[in-house]
């Protein structure tokens, strides 16, 4: 149901500030005519009954029926959309070989539109159906495969930062799929912005460009000395890979002599709004970089298992205040779900604190010190942290943020959240639900109060 | 539909050797009236047209769809039935805490045979639906709602395997859930036994009963001793916990001056059919062990990364020939789905390989050595390898077999398996659905031949 100058009645969670459930009891949303939340009352805020009374009166009230909770959208930080095909497959070898054999390959297939309009179909539906309401896409080389996603996420109503991947280097990228020169890769990414600002259907700004550069083995200087520039001239939000793999964080200190984000930062890419995906191996200065440059990293716990070889210091990066947000990492990691991402996280932070190896005593089985999160950080890296890593207004209810949100239905018949009226309460409903959730459990989705 | 006295045409895959996918290729399968397999004839088989053709005229032949693809049901080592209302709940404290302040109240509250009835039949009822055909059950102390657990297993069809658990030691259980004594324990052990055996409606014996010493912490010698000599006396599988954590495994070396695999077997509770959960913490000693006690190991990945603080060793045990399943370990691990935990599996065992921690290089990152498994492994021990260790011919389609199969919907529309006509062939299939499906891809289950 369109909730656009309605006033929801529901109950439900958000996390605004990093390891804080605030619990939406039994509130009133009023949903302005644009999408964005005007007011949030309160059960029990002086004039809850008044304005209850008055838009049931209307017509405006939209009341959630019990047993369902209302969540922020989630915010998917890293997704490569061509890649869907790709989804749970090849995750047994390692990073430059998935990319030379599996990946490149793939990617290079979006020079058939078809092709990329029927995958790219499937998976903004599986996006949405699965509760993502933002994505940042990398899409591939091409410009009309790249235009169609655009399209599609207009189409279907999914708030999306899309970006022409740039990748140039004949050194590490095949000869059937790079861009053919320094200003091929910079014209198609002008090009690109300039049809995703110019789009007759997306006058609210839904869908926003992005400057890609897929990481630094596989552009050259020029490239990112020009893309850096098109960003600071455009105003873009920027994307790329950072110190993902021990290979490529090589790679780079032998190419530039320098960490990736230092060598970003040089070129002009990092800035408010860049995401970097991954970024398992910053060193503190890099994360000070990062800070002060208040740019974010898409953590991707599940993809990083398969081809980082490291977990990400996701607690050491919230600590230092940080944006963080939560990414799938399509097909690197081999979930859709960003639920399934949420678990993963915690899963992980806690076997960087622990360790892993039986083999060696308890004392010393890590030397990471506090890594361990919880739900609460999960969930929270999920919606707002990510909202706030891309500096958009999205990922909690807040008055001014848009209307980007999801229904839970603890009951479906289907799902596979139990809950039990005499134990479950509080903030342990959200907790069972980021812990057993699955799709059939979502049962609606809204982006900027459309349904969707 | 019942499959007993029918043959079933379709396409799929089972594992009877690990590391290895037999792929079923449009196959016919004979199940015989008592719901086992009778035959297997492949395509191109010489009699493979006569027998079609013949059991089509006759109305006995059954198509799956295009699409659907068969295999084995789920074997889960390790469920705590009475946890489920716990499932996604407490996973943020150690061990020892999670059973006094959280388990040990809930398990107690089954003395309410009110509470156990609903909670036992939603739980099967998961279970089923999830793709679990067999489940190694621990219960509680209490008989009643353990024979409770045994009629609902009947009723819903599920092949099931029972235990009353036993726990005396008054040091380290609470005063409001222990056995009573020793001898209370051991007569509740026997008197289930009877029960299981004796009940009217388990003929073909699809409830096995099951000695369950909780583990060796919460039993005194008297106990150990005498369902050591119940196990031998009834020809009975044994289920306990193993060197789970770095405190229960001390406190074993404490109490008895050597392992738990090594105390459990002087009490003659390491047997074929004994099934270990868990078992972080083995010496090459204690592998030797159980393996030469055709003992098995129940691994559960997801609850291990909250209360084990170390990977299970699964390759090295696999590579040793020992018989290792999976668990879910209901509700020390947050999820009910083999699918998850089988994802899982792959998961841990790739960062017992690579190491997690982004500080130390990757030359030194991990000294464990090679741990990584694949989803064929651990397709194998979600199926096969844990019929293999409950010693009972379930897991694989192989004729002698049960008839206890899945079917996974690949198309299903609240599914989450993508498969591409033109990229995703042979082996590749499986790998998407055991990367990818979920709970609305499980179309049909069977038991022995009935559909549950
Ligand atoms: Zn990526
Ligand atoms: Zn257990």
């Amino acid at each position: 149901m369109d909730l656009r100058g309605k006033t929801l009645s529901a109950s439900g969670f958000h996390s605004p500030v990093r390891g804080k459930i605030d619990i939406l009891d039994d509130v009133l949303i009023e949903i302005d005519v644009a999408g964005a939340i005007k007011a949030i009352h309160r059960y029990g805020d002086p004039n809850y009954r008044t304005i209850r009374d008055a838009r049931e009166a209307t017509g405006e009230l939209v009341t959630l029926p019990n047993g369902s909770y209302l969540l922020p959208g989630f915010v998917d930080l890293h997704v490569h959309a061509p890649q869907y095909p790709q989804l749970g497959d090849a995750l047994d070898v390692p990073l430059e070989a998935w990319l030379q054999k599996h990946t490149f390959p793939l990617e290079a297939r979006y020079e058939d539109l078809v092709f990329a309009r029927h995958v790219y179909g499937l998976l903004v539906d599986d996006l949405l159906a699965n509760g993502t309401t933002t994505a940042l896409y990398f899409a591939t080389i091409h410009q009309q495969a790249t235009r169609a996603l655009v399209d599609i996420c207009l189409e279907r109503g999914q708030r999306a930062l899309i970006g022409k991947v740039a990748m140039d280097n004949p050194q590490e990228c095949p000869d059937y799929y790079r861009d053919a020169s320094s200003d091929a890769a910079l014209e198609g990414t002008r090009a690109l912005i300039d049809y995703v600002r110019g789009h007759p259907d997306n006058g609210e700004s839904r869908v926003l460009p992005v400057v890609t550069p897929r990481f630094i083995p596989s552009c050259t200087d020029a490239t990112l000395e020009g893309l850096g520039a098109i960003a600071r001239e455009c105003g873009c939000h920027v994307q790329t890979h950072c110190s993902e793999s021990d290979w490529e964080h090589g790679y780079v200190l032998t190419r530039h002599g320098m960490t990736d984000t230092e060598s970003l930062d040089r070129f002009g890419l990092l800035r408010r709004g860049t995401v970097l995906a991954h970024a398992n191996f910053l060193t503190a200065g890099d994360m000070e970089t990062i800070k002060a440059r208040e740019a974010a990293v898409a953590h991707c716990p599940l993809s990083n298992a398969y081809f980082a070889n490291a977990v990400f210091p996701l607690r050491a990066a919230l600590e230092k205040g940080l944006h963080v947000g939560l990414g799938t990492d399509i097909s690197g990691g081999p979930s859709a779900s960003m639920l399934e991402n949420a678990r993963g996280a915690i899963l992980v932070s806690r076997m960087l604190q622990s360790g892993v190896d039986p083999n060696v005593p308890a004392e010393s089985r890590s030397t990471f010190g506090p890594a361990q999160i919880d739900f609460r950080d999960a969930f929270h890296i999920a919606t707002a942290g990510g909202g706030a890593a891309l500096d958009l207004p999205v990922g909690q209810f807040t008055p001014g943020y848009q209307f980007d949100a999801i229904v839970i239905d603890t009951a479906h018949e289907k799902g596979t959240v139990r809950l039990f009226e005499d134990r479950d309460a509080g903030e342990g409903i959200l907790q069972k639900i980021i812990y057993t959730a699955s799709r059939p459990n979502i049962a609606a989705t809204w982006v900027g109060g459309r349904s969707v």
